[in-house]
């Protein structure tokens, strides 16, 4: 099958996508997480961007990080900030939408319209709280399984992602080979360190030390909001490269400082607060115990080498892509994941890309991303169609 | 004039120093700070090991970091944990006490003895909470000087710390120049960066949102232990290593955990809460803020280029070191300072040790550490003398 033609309207750097909608999946049945418990009827949130083809051999599905959700590209009704990957997606992007159908979901456990410890809980109409099940990276896909079945697709040309979402990708490869023929994951890790359980941990230990948390039973209260921001405070640093950070800051005071007591002086405790205060209006505290302590609990090694983990991928494209200044997911964790899937006869690319954004680079860094990644995916086309 | 004999209990390791007092030095007038503000009644808490020669001639002050204070070595009466660098002092130890007289001093705004913001205010006999004034590195340094004045001491043969230790160091080269012959300063930095600033800013926070602090104001009632033990479990990532982290807890499980829920379920988890429970027990929370805040405006550099505030040092030798592995004051920080110093002709000796302990390898590696130090004083004591 050919390519689509590509859009007159592409660029260089491509169009945006223009206004798009959420929608909502229900589960036709109760879905069981691998940990046993089941949800009555769990709902996911997904935006789809371009069409699919007939032959069903064009989707490429796009997994988000722990702050992100479905909504990945375009413009929702009334608002004028794009989705949070907006610059990847669109006709001539990275992910070109004349040519490919992507998909993008709010994960399972998520506060975006996916079923999450904030949804009601059918057995008593009341929000779940800590009574939600813990879930996995692995019950995210599953979930995601589901909705790629519902849309007709039966094999995923590609899935994409980066951080927690780049775990999901390379979950996509472990459970489900047959159902995906290119993985994608960025500033990734196939297992988490106890430097990144770490910083997990002490977000949750600000989150549950916020007495407005309440044991996570605060919904129609006041929400934890010190909490939640202190552990996106902590986060952000983990986002940012000590390059960038004196770049972007350095000593820089605040021009309303008064240089006294312990109210923000310089420029750098503004922007923390600020991405801190901005956070908690959009994302739900409990939402963020349960996707760092799914993200803590994903180790693909955990009972076997990699190596053999990856055995399946012997006919799988991957293209690994890291980043010089990520500290958090340094470039060593993504060489071993393609180093085990080489050694399985995968079609493997590493690319790691010199950019001073640290972690957030890919979610920043779009030119050299978006030209590995559109080549990638063209002969990814080339070779499964 | 000789050295003084080592003394025949001397091994390759050295010996303890046994029983230790502290004692408390009260500034004969009220002190002014250099941002303006007078203290009536300071007291500085110290501690003093080994003979002040005949010729006061062999003084050393060690300088503590933000979490240390006076009892830098030596058993208080009925406990059973010596001060906090004892592997680095005492007879045939890298600060031999059978020839060097060592002095420590809790800094100015500590809450181990050395007037601070849980002092009581003269003025109103209520303690000073945020009332306390902020003090700078230069403040602690100057309180330093009262004391060594008061100790009969013209001239410190040096002055060693590390992390703030090393900062105070620093500063008594610039304050202080005609005091000191030799800086030893491990782990430094002579300007706070974004990143370390952040680090420092999250802490703040943390003490901050904690309701049980109330503006500073919590004497006499519950302090606001869950804040501050949050600011040192955000402390400990930032002074171990990736790798000494990796290796001592891995994904290990702790034996109770349930896998189930957000209680410390790894290794790694208990470890912070352990820690961060143990310092409220020995910490003022006010403290942190000042004593962070003391950091964060440490910038020698402000003003002109560290290579002419280092005027001064032409004759001075300094030992600067630095760990492999420390990313809190990595080794490019204690290299800008090697470099401003040599420029101006001092004799300048750097020293990057290989360790995975990360910034706490000041206080944990003793071997190496204690080699180059113990050469260098005594070279330093020879050439002065």
């Amino acid at each position: 099958m050919m390519l689509p033609t590509a859009s007159k309207k592409e660029t260089s750097a491509g169009a945006g996508w223009g206004r798009v909608e959420t929608r909502s999946f229900q589960l036709p049945k109760p879905h069981r997480l691998r940990g046993g418990a089941v949800l009555a009827e769990p709902v996911v949130a997904y935006e789809t961007y371009g069409k699919l083809s007939p032959g069903k051999d064009n989707a490429v599905l796009i997994c988000h990080a722990l702050s992100g959700d479905a909504h990945v590209a375009g413009f929702h009704a009334g608002e004028d900030k794009p989705g949070w990957w907006d610059r990847m997606i669109g006709p001539g992007r990275a992910f070109d939408t004349d040519r490919f159908f992507v998909v993008c979901s709010n994960v399972l456990g998520g506060c975006r319209g996916s079923t999450g410890p904030a949804s009601l809980d059918p057995a008593t109409g009341k929000p779940y709280g800590l009574k939600f099940p813990l879930v996995t990276i692995a019950d995210m896909v599953d979930v995601q399984k589901r909705l790629i079945d519902f849309l007709g697709i039966k094999k995923l040309l590609a899935v994409a992602g980066g951080s927690m979402g780049g775990m999901q990708v390379l979950q996509w490869g472990v459970s489900y080979p047959e159902s995906v023929a290119a993985l994608i994951p960025i500033a990734a890790a196939a297992r988490h360190t106890a430097l990144q359980i770490a910083f997990n941990e002490v977000g949750r230990q600000a989150v549950m030390s916020d007495p407005d948390w309440r044991g996570g039973d605060y919904y129609g209260r006041k929400a934890p909001a010190r909490g939640l921001a202190l552990a996106r405070m902590v986060g952000h640093i983990t986002y940012l490269s000590e390059k960038s950070m004196e770049r972007k800051f350095g000593r820089l005071r605040r021009r309303k400082a008064n240089g006294r007591g312990f109210t923000e002086e310089f420029e750098v405790e503004g922007y923390l607060r600020f991405k801190g205060g901005h956070f908690v209006k959009r994302f739900d505290a409990n939402t963020y115990l349960y996707l760092t302590r799914a993200i803590d609990h994903f180790d693909l090694s955990a009972e076997r080498p990699l190596v053999e983990v990856f055995r399946a991928l012997s006919r799988h494209r991957l293209l690994a892509i890291a980043f010089s200044s990520d500290w958090l997911y340094p470039p060593v964790q993504s060489k071993e994941i393609v180093k085990a899937a080489k050694l399985n006869g995968a079609d493997v690319t590493y690319c790691e890309i010199t950019a001073d954004y640290g972690h957030d680079a890919f979610l920043l860094e779009d030119v050299e991303q978006s030209r590995v990644i559109s080549r990638f995916l063209e002969v990814t086309y080339r070779k499964n169609t």
